[in-house]
């Protein structure tokens, strides 16, 4: 009950049909009366409530002199008082039964200790109170389908399908330019998250996918305050509206995360890298991407499945770069039934090319029609998932003759209509974009995207069949997975490897043949009972890397096991540390096959994260490890294998065997269980783990509590 | 004499002061009628020729009816005649002693075997005329500063420091839209390079870099005639002149390179990437990004060495978005002095940042003229090298108050005289870029470059280090090589192992302690005289892959000698293709290492290649590999060593020993010197290559003919 109310309240936060200004003020000058200002510029057609002791009236509206004043059930307070106020005037807030808050004021935590008592008397307020926040430290929130501009931009943006999350008001600007230059769908929340002190990324997201309103959600992120929670929230919300994250602070997270030994191998970047589309969110890299991707997954329906792109051209340079981005992006490229390229080939004569990606050639300058019939004729081939138009399409009338303007008009219009028929995912790029010709416009209006930069188009044309793919294969993946079952603590600090392997067996993951032994006696006894001869290690939680103080002797038969037992007791011995409470661990050697690497980490951030890549010695200089937040289907193990360098030797290579991926994956996918049952995991290696044709045997188990 | 000539042609090609309209119409939708348009309409002063055997009046000219009719002496003829009639158009051409001829007509080779009698006849007109051609199948060429357009735009591009050369007539539209859209710094010349029949872009970049109009040069490149000549030109010109290429046909050229066996450890495009930037040139993966960044390299001067990048923003996202950037792309951060950190803290207060990067934070918004006071104090601290400000700067008066105008113009005046008094290299980000305040045209005019993309003005930035980097260690580099010497003809197919290893001894390139045997005792004679154990292997030219047939015994002492040279004699004899001429290559087993490739390719696009990488048997499965057009000096070999991953062990990594880097690096360089004196390469791999302390130590080598 408590938490639907919660979500009620921010859902009036980001709709509020009622605003109270704390602080406003009568200076044209101070964001207490720009607020005002801008909410009636805007048309917000619902009571502004100012608040100021002083009285009196602002901008034709009369000024409540306190809170406790205020009718009840406001939906928001923008409060814009310093930071030492703010928690006090929280509270009345609450007392006044107001919904939530917009803090603006900045000296909370993010100013590190000078701020800490300020926000500790916030958290208490907000704890006290239950008036829900975003911010402190936030540029505000904009609504523009109630019209509610909470920033004071100097126009209120168009509305639209498209919502932003942010941690930075600058980008705010920047995702309203960039709409602005490419003519975008407009937006239906801005919304400013600021220190996160309340409400986060996670919630926001859940609220913007009940919105009607909004059909995609575009974040610039700069950390979550709980990442996992994140996570779940994303692969839920992606399911029906599609996320596009531009991240920040990337080369310094890297820093933070080299805490753990894993960190050495990847920072987090690359755990985020991973996890985050995991989930189905889309990643740019780049700050002018955001918008435009958002924007085209907000309007464009997806390709079907086991379909590929269609590359229509009007000029063998782009159509040549359109395919060699789209070959690097890894879209599947449409292979034209026959049929389809006879039906092109009459429409675009001789000198066309029909195989894709088709170039018009000289068919379309004269006759902007040829570019519906082409999309007409691929639109009939199965095969056909999404067409990428390229060129300079619709400035025929620019380029050559203005008389076109007409026929590129009607040639607009038509494909308009053959997109809603079909229901086929178009994207163009045009060289011309910029210039806004009214045909394109057309095209926006039927709810197609038209870009000015090829790479643009490309990116978009990726992210929508990698969402199509993810939809296709995200929830058969989680159905499979049961995570339940017993749960353990892993001890503090290094486990012995025995340990370590009895805990990983306690919760269902087959670490495979071996035995413990506690002295020379025994491990003769233990490299007797196996059928080959065996590799014999120090077990011992206070050794860390065995072999650096010989404490491993391998292809130990029986008649040398007592000697080995000995040399490895005695190498320890002599060692600057000398180990006590000395055992053993006894495992059969595997002959061959590829060495790998297996494992586990907490991340700060993500909380449990399996990895999966090369193994052997050089694992951190390889480079070549992949990551997934736990637990994973044995599916997505696969997806996971396939996508290190290292799966190239998998199928067979010079003398290596060819390895069973899917021992490999089902192996990975019940680690990825057990992480979720470990208590106090810090991090767990097993490297190497050798794969080869009858199955996988993890040679050296390292678990480290925190 | 003769090549003089032929360059004169070119620039006379490239700015022409006359030219003749071979097929020149009176009907406004041929292509001889719209070109003579387009020379009137730019404000072309110079003689235009219409050439047709109707004779009459175009446009008010006189139509001349033949070729022979024209004065002696004329720059260019624009040949709009179909393919069949153009070889025989040429021999007039030459016989009229016209310099050049620009050749539109499509259907020549790159139409295959159905125009090859054409292409052949062109080839002969070539030879017989001398004229010089650019094409055929071109979209035509425009010269900005003589406002000759041979293309037929609609209007006449700005004049200004780019020129452009492309094989996509598509691209030359883009280029000129993009440069509308950043308002950039205009044109010089502008061509397309059609099929290359004869003038290719070795020969125009040299001609451009003639021009003093001409400040970079923008390349769409889908391939080269001859790219040894494109690499030894490029080298020359990026002296004085940037050249800045996207790449076309990338996907495709892989298929290609496959033929060698390089071709299996990396595609063309790989080489391509590592060939092209160590001559200087500036590579762009998208389309979006050639006209900002040649535009960029045009009009900014370069950071000195030895400085950083230092950011400046107005808003937290962007400062960070732009150190991330700016951290994946290697750009090195200037670390602030402490006198200019306390500078920068009285100007812009307590809140700002004034770590690098700085956030000016609000101590801009209502001060647009804090800007240039920070841009003076950076400008004093000389570990500054560029200074790339990046948030809404030139915008506050549209964000925050109109009257704002008259200080940001100001400000943008002070910044243009700082920049000049400084030298230093400014770049500019701004997301209201897009709308063109005037401040932006202020630092425009001032020789600067405002960007609405982020990601822009951080690839600038990157381009212009690399850029420096670059000049201030190829001509050091190249000054240490001597690439004369004896020369040797590669025996055609596999060398035996001996034969390469003398080869390449005779080339000056040591190749360690090994001995040939015939048989047993001579084996154990060899082995005799090492004082380790030894690798013992068949020598000969018929065994690719020595271990794959039993032919390689590994730690043979003397005692085993005889034996391992009758188990490999014992293996080959079994074996399905028995070898005849059997021999024995015997050296001294290198105990511990890393084990690395060198190896050497000819490519078929840029000549002979040496490479450095990972080694080992997983050597195509590591992927790391790079590249360089031969010879390359010691200090360059280092740059190669540095860019693999394996180069994060070289420094000692567990229980792997700290190489010898130098070692390696020499006999990388000498290796790169051989292989230019070596006829009749097809590839040459050492594999491994085993390096430590000591020393380096090929350990295989396969040398093959074509």
């Amino acid at each position: 009950m408590d938490a639907l109310n919660k979500a009620t309240a921010v859902s009036r936060i980001l709709e509020p049909h009622s605003v109270a200004v704390i602080g406003a003020s009568a200076s044209p000058s101070k964001r207490g009366y720009q607020i005002i200002n801008a909410l009636q510029k805007a048309g917000y057609s619902y009571s502004i409530l100012p608040v100021n002791p002083k009285g009196g009236a602002i901008l034709g509206l009369t000024v409540v002199t306190e809170i406790d004043a205020l009718p009840e059930g406001v939906d928001i307070a923008v409060i814009v008082r310093p930071a030492e106020e703010v928690p006090d005037l929280l509270l009345q807030c609450g007392k006044k039964g107001i919904a939530g808050a917009i803090i603006v004021a900045h000296g909370f935590g993010e100013r590190g200790d000078q701020a800490a008592s300020t926000e500790k008397r916030l958290r208490d307020a907000l704890a006290e109170s239950g008036v829900r926040i975003i911010g402190p430290n936030t540029s505000g929130m904009v609504n523009c389908t109630v019209q509610a501009d909470l920033i004071g931009l100097p126009e209120l943006p168009p509305k639209g399908p498209v919502s932003v999350l942010t941690q930075s008001g600058n980008m705010i600007l920047t995702v309203l330019e960039d709409s602005r230059a490419i003519n975008g769908p407009g937006f239906d929340v801005i919304a400013g998250l600021g220190n996160q002190a309340d409400v986060g990324y996670d919630e926001l997201i859940e609220e913007l996918c009940l919105r009607k309103s909004t059909r995609s959600i575009a974040i610039y992120n700069e950390g979550f305050i709980d990442g996992r929670r994140f996570l779940n929230s994303a692969a839920r919300v992606a399911e029906s509206c599609p996320i596009v994250m531009l991240r920040g602070v990337r080369s310094h997270e890297g820093g933070k995360a080299a805490l753990s030994h894993t960190g050495s191998i990847a920072g987090a970047d690359d755990i985020a890298l991973r996890v985050l589309p995991q989930m189905g969110v889309t990643l740019v890299d780049r700050s002018d991407e955001l918008l435009p991707i958002a924007a085209l997954l907000a309007t464009t329906p997806l390709p079907k499945s086991q379909t590929g792109i269609v590359v229509l051209a009007d000029g063998g340079g782009h159509a040549t770069l359109a395919v060699d981005a789209l070959s690097r992006a890894c879209v599947p490229l449409a292979s034209l039934s026959g049929e389809t390229k006879a039906k092109l080939r009459k429409v675009l004569g001789e000198e066309a090319s029909v195989e894709n990606p088709i170039d018009v050639y000289s068919a379309l300058d004269a006759h902007p029609d040829v570019f519906p019939e082409c999309i007409e004729i691929l639109a009939a081939d199965p095969e056909v998932g999404l067409i990428l138009t390229s060129g300079m399409f619709g400035a025929y009338h620019l380029r050559f003759e203005a008389s076109l303007v007409t026929a590129e008009n009607s040639a607009a219009e038509r494909i308009v209509a053959l997109q809603k028929t079909s229901g086929l995912p178009l994207v163009f790029h045009s060289c011309y974009a910029s210039r806004m010709p009214e045909n394109h416009q057309i095209l926006r209006n039927g709810g197609m995207q038209v870009f000015t930069s090829l790479d643009w188009a490309v990116a978009g044309a990726r992210a929508l069949f990698e969402r199509a793919t993810w939809l296709s294969k995200h929830s058969s993946h989680n159905a499979t997975l049961a995570t339940g079952g017993p749960r353990v603590v892993v001890p503090n600090g290094l486990s012995a490897e025995t340990t370590a392997r009895e805990i990983l067996q306690k919760l269902g993951v087959d670490t495979g043949q071996w035995l413990a032994a506690v002295d020379a006696a025994s491990v003769e006894a233990a490299v007797s009972g196996f059928a080959t001869s065996c590799a014999v290690k120090v077990d011992s939680a206070a050794v860390s890397h065995k072999s650096d103080v010989g404490g491993v002797r391998l292809g130990v038969t029986r008649e040398a096991a007592r000697a080995a037992a000995a040399d490895i007791a005695g190498a320890l011995a002599s060692h600057a540390a000398p180990v006590t409470g000395l055992g053993f661990i006894v495992t059969p050697m595997v002959d061959r096959g590829v060495e790998l690497f297996v494992g586990a980490t907490n991340d700060p951030v993500f909380g449990p994260v399996v990895l999966f890549g090369s193994g052997g010695v050089l694992v951190e200089a390889a480079e070549d490890v992949t990551f997934r937040a736990a637990p994973v289907s044995p599916e997505e193990a696969l997806n996971m294998i396939e996508e290190t360098r290292v799966a190239k030797i998998l199928d067979g290579f010079r003398n290596f065997p060819r390895v069973d991926k899917l021992s490999l994956a089902n192996f990975i996918s019940s680690l990825s269980v057990a992480v979720l049952r470990m208590e106090n995991l810090a991090e767990l290696d097993i490297n190497p783990i050798i794969a080869n044709e009858s199955g996988i045997y993890p040679v050296d188990v390292r678990l480290v509590g925190k």
